[in-house]
C-alpha cells in the first residue's frame, strides 16, 4: 500500500486538522474528540441547518461542501464506514437554529441507519429533522428498483440545492421538497480503471486486468455492469451517455448541468476530453449545458476512472444554482 | 497503459476543446489550428500582458491561470514537451496592448530556446518582452548553481504575483522586477511514489519499487536525490521541510503561503495530513503561514506524490496575494 500517511488510526484525525488548521474561517470541530465539522457561522438564525456525512476517503466529500449557502456540517467516518450516530447527533445539535434540520446523504445502509437513529435523538430535544438520499447511481440497480441504487457524484447538485434553498429562508418542508424534486433530476454513471486501498486493509478493494475496465462500479469498488477491454474515451462515453440520458428523457431545448467527476487518480486532461465528447452528445440532441463542473468533487481515493453526472434543470433550479457559495474546498465557481 | 483517451494524435486538441467549451467566458483559441489560448479579453488595455506555456500533461499548469488578474494566454505542447515557437508567437501577439509582454514559465531548456525566438520575432514586430523563469525545486541543484534548478509547483506564486503587479497598471520593468523578486523568495520540494505514462510512450517514465519512493524527483521523472523505502508522511514533511527551510533562511515571525501539491494520484485526504504537518513545523519555528492552498495546482498526470512549496512574504506580495482572481480551474480562493 502506497500511501503518505502516519498510520491508519491516526489518519482521521490529522485528516480533519489538517482540513481545519487549513480553512479556520469555514470549518469548526464541535469538539477535539468528535469526528464532527460545522460550519463556524452555525447554528444560523432562521435557516434550516443542512446535514450531510459518510465515509471518509471522498474528499471533497462530504465536508469539504461546510460554507456560505452550501452545507451546514457533517460526520466524518472512518475510510468508507459510516460516521457514528452520537457523531451525527453532535452535528445536528450544533446547527439547528429552531427551523429544523435536513439530512443529506448518500444511499448506503449504514448510513440510514445512523442518520435515522440521530434524527430519533434530535426529535426527542424538539429538533426536527427531514431525510434526503441521494441515489444518482443508475449503473447500480434498474429504473425500477430506484430506491436500492447507490448515491455517487451527483450529490453535489442536492447540496447546491439544499443549500440555496434554506439560504432563502425555506421552511424545512421546503427544503426537503425542492432538495428531493433536485436528486429526482440527477442521474451519474461511472467507469473504474484501477483500484483503491482502504489503509485499514492495507489491500486493494478489487482486481482489474492491465487492459481492463468496469462500467458502473461503484465508488466503494462495488461490482458494476459490464467489465470488458479498455475502450476510447468517446466509447466510454458515448455508453455512459446513453444510460444516463434514457432513464430521465429528455427533450430538445432541455437545460442540464453537468458534472465529470475524477475518481483520484484521472488526469485532468482525461476529464476534458470527456466533457468535450459530452458536450458533442448532448449539442446533436439539442441539450443546453446551462453550467459545467469538471474535476475531483467526489474521489474514491486513488482509483482511477470517472463519473458523468447530469442534472436536468428547472427555472427554480438555475435560479438556485446561481446563488453564490462560498466553501473553500469547492473547485471553480458554481 | 491505462487511459481514458481516444489517441494520442488527438488527444491535446481535444482536451483543448474540453476546456474552452466548458468556459467559453475566459478561454479562447487564438486559432483552430493553434495550441495557444488566450483570455478571453485580450489584449487588455494599458496592462503588460503575462504568457505562458510548457508542455502538457500539467493541468491546471499552464492554462488554468488564465483569467482575471492572472495569466493572459499560454502555448501548449504535447505532453512533457515545449510548445513551438509560432504558438508563444501568437500569444504575445494576441495579448500584446502596447505595454509589453513579461513571459514566465519553468526552467526547462526547450522552453527556454523557443521563448527565446519567440521574444526576438516580437522585438521584431516592436513588442518589448522580458522573461521571468521559475526555478523553485531545491532537489535538482544545490544552492550554489540555482539556475540550473528545475521549475516546479512553486511558479503557482510567480503567477499570482506577476497577474496582480500587471493589473495594477505596473510597467514590463516593474513586474518583471516584482516577479523575480517573488520566485526568488519561493522553494518547492517533492516527492514520488509512482511514475505516470506519457501517452505516445506507452511506458511508465521510470520504475519504482511497491515500498518505494523517491525523494526530489521531478515532474517528468527526473532523477531525485534519494531512493529509499516509503516512510512515514510526517517523516517524508519533516525532509522536505528541512531542505526547503535551510535553503532560504527564515527568522521567527516571518510569514509565508505554503503550497501542499499533489501530482495527480495522490488522495486529497494525504494532502491534508502533510499540511498538517507542516502547520506543526512553520509554528515550532514561530513563522506564520499567511495564506495556504492544498490540492492538485501542478500535476504529472497520473503520478503519485506530492510537492510542498514556501512562498517567503513581505507586505507587498501579501498585498498582491491578496488581489481577487478569477480563473475557472483555480481551486479555492487566492
Amino acid at each position: 500500500m502506497k500511501k503518505i500517511i502516519n498510520s491508519t488510526d491516526t489518519l482521521i484525525t490529522e485528516m480533519i486538522n489538517g482540513i481545519t488548521k487549513a480553512f479556520p474561517d469555514t470549518f469548526k470541530r464541535i469538539d477535539d474528540e468528535k469526528r464532527a465539522v460545522v460550519y463556524t457561522k452555525s447554528p444560523i438564525k432562521e435557516k434550516v441547518g443542512i446535514a450531510t456525512g459518510g465515509g471518509s476517503g471522498h474528499l471533497p466529500l462530504f465536508l469539504g461542501y461546510i460554507g456560505e449557502n452550501m452545507i451546514d456540517g457533517a460526520a466524518i467516518g472512518e475510510v468508507f464506514s459510516s460516521p457514528s450516530v452520537s457523531e451525527m447527533y453532535a452535528v445536528t445539535k450544533a446547527i439547528s437554529s429552531g427551523k429544523g434540520v435536513l439530512y443529506l446523504y448518500g444511499n448506503y445502509s449504514g448510513d440510514i441507519m445512523n442518520f435515522d437513529m440521530a434524527a430519533e435523538m434530535a426529535a426527542d430535544d424538539g429538533i426536527p429533522v427531514e431525510t434526503c438520499i441521494g441515489a444518482d447511481d443508475v449503473a447500480s440497480a434498474p429504473k425500477e428498483e430506484k430506491e436500492n441504487r447507490r448515491g455517487i457524484a451527483g450529490i453535489l447538485f442536492g447540496y447546491k440545492i439544499a443549500g440555496a434553498k434554506a439560504a432563502k429562508g425555506a421552511s424545512l418542508k421546503e427544503v426537503k421538497a425542492t432538495t428531493d424534486a433536485a436528486l429526482e433530476n440527477v442521474r451519474t454513471m461511472g467507469v473504474a480503471l484501477s483500484p483503491c486501498t482502504i489503509p485499514a486493509a492495507g489491500v486493494p478493494t478489487f482486481e482489474i486486468g492491465e487492459d481492463e475496465m468496469e462500467i458502473g462500479m461503484g465508488i466503494h469498488g462495488e461490482k458494476g455492469i459490464e467489465r470488458g477491454k479498455l475502450k476510447t474515451a468517446n466509447e466510454i462515453t458515448d455508453y455512459l451517455m446513453e444510460r444516463i440520458i434514457e432513464d430521465l428523457p429528455y427533450r430538445k431545448d432541455d437545460e442540464v448541468a453537468v458534472l465529470v467527476n475524477g475518481l483520484g487518480a484521472t488526469a485532468p486532461q482525461e476529464l476534458y476530453i470527456v466533457f468535450n465528447r459530452v458536450e458533442e452528445i448532448l449539442s446533436k440532441k439539442g441539450i443546453k449545458i446551462y453550467r459545467n463542473y469538471v474535476g475531483e468533487y467526489a474521489t474514491s481515493m486513488e482509483m482511477k476512472g470517472l463519473s458523468v453526472s447530469l442534472f436536468k434543470l428547472t427555472d427554480e433550479f438555475k435560479e438556485l444554482l446561481d446563488m453564490p457559495v462560498k466553501t473553500p474546498m469547492l473547485l471553480q465557481q458554481f
